[in-house]
């Protein structure tokens, strides 16, 4: 998908909402778990339930490894039912010299063909560039994530006063542009969201922590949107296992159109 | 498996070697394409060829991603196959937020029963712990990888004139220690070996990089070797990818013993 496209989506639901297919198998309800996918069950009426409030997926790849091959079956089903106006991101964090990681895109972009995929950029330019090399595909780069393990080595400072989720953003645009790349910024890190929107004027963002983690989903708007909409806001725990019983698809959908519902009024 | 019992086989066997199951399906040989499990096929004849002549094994995960989740049974097929007296590496390159980290340790410590797993450490303390909590279980951490991207941050150099890497070396070990944490120190690294030694003096390495990557085994083994052996030099396509004819595991094996050969004169 372009970017232009995605940018009208966005306008066209008025929401910038992406909901995390994390599909935990010990937490969907019980009636689904005789099922031979349970996974995809699961996802099907959540995306059904959501499809109207939300413009992108991302399944975070660990939940269906945990199933072993099952788990992966699972995960190529709900792909194959996704519509393809939805944005669809793999978070499987990924990154590796560049012959393998060439083997992580052909996974993700051909295999499954997910638009785009969150990379690591601990190793670097060559790690990175394989999945660039993918027209109308994106990488979403890790930047400056929403746990607390991103003050560990994401906010040290180098000898320039700069910070290496900084030094992240700025070095990956020699190897992408707005068009092909996106960063992770989570939603608890609002108070850096001005700051790096100078580094990244027209990138979009993919803002996980939003929901369980507890972000800031107004500052989070107020200092991320652009005039592309610009951002991606996530909510995986928080919409998809609000409910337990067999309304869990219809709880999870008006979860989703409030959350939309505010996102309108941020892109008023 | 135990630091002590991976310190008897290195003993016992007299060699370092780790073979890297880097199973590229268009690279194995055509009588084998048309097996249920190619890549599985593959694998068995190669570990029956070296099994005299290594002491690990570490399977790459995108080589049977790459496959969707027929290659992902191939990987399972593999990991039942190894005999327990190899450590066996996931070279998987994960982490992720707490819980999720968590669902990945399930998929390669129970699902499949891996030893150890490789984990970047970009997103901190809290993506590695969760790893660290299985007995007897290994995350071995990237922090000075062999390809030329390693240059973009792990060597930026930080205000106390400290490079990324020393300080991922440094801060994991209040996270774990030689008993449960090795590091990845690629072998085109040799100039480091020194130095990083005087930092991890206990834990192993982990050196991909030797074979087709061009990394020097005499110097790695020189600075690298401790007195438990400390290292696990990794080869992968120099070895499995010699002979793409029907005698590929034997020219394997020749090649894993020529390896091992080399390994115990720097053991004496």
């Amino acid at each position: 998908m372009q970017k232009s496209e995605l940018a009208q989506q966005i306008k066209r639901k008025k929401s910038y909402l992406c909901v995390g297919l994390d599909t935990d198998s010990s937490k969907i309800p019980s009636h689904l778990r005789g099922e031979k996918y349970p996974l995809f069950e699961f996802n099907r009426q959540i995306i059904d339930a959501v499809a109207d409030s939300c413009v992108a997926f991302k399944p975070n790849t660990a939940f269906y490894e945990s199933l072993g091959s099952k788990g992966w079956e699972n995960l190529e089903k709900t792909m194959e039912y996704i519509p393809k106006d939805f944005f669809t991101i793999a978070d499987a964090k990924r990154g590796d010299i560049g012959n393998t990681s060439t083997l992580y895109a052909q996974a993700f972009f051909e295999q499954m063909n997910f638009d785009a995929i969150t990379v690591a950029p601990y190793m670097g330019a060559d790690s990175v560039q394989p999945f660039l090399a993918y027209k109308d595909k994106w990488v979403i780069l890790l930047a400056l994530t929403s746990n607390a393990g991103s003050a560990d080595f994401q906010q040290l400072t180098d000898q320039n006063n700069q910070k290496l989720y900084e030094t992240v953003l700025q070095k990956s645009q020699q190897w992408g542009n707005a068009e092909n790349m996106m960063y992770v910024v989570g939603a608890t890190q609002a108070s850096h969201f001005q700051q790096i929107r100078q580094l990244v004027p027209e990138h979009f963002l993919l803002v996980p922590g939003y929901g369980t983690q507890g972000g800031d989903l107004q500052a989070v708007s107020k200092y991320g949107l652009n005039s592309a909409g610009g951002l991606l806001v996530n909510s995986s725990r928080a919409i998809i296992f609000a409910d337990q019983t067999k309304d869990f698809a219809k709880t999870a959908g008006k979860l989703a159109a409030s959350v939309a519902a505010e996102m309108a009024e941020y892109l008023k």
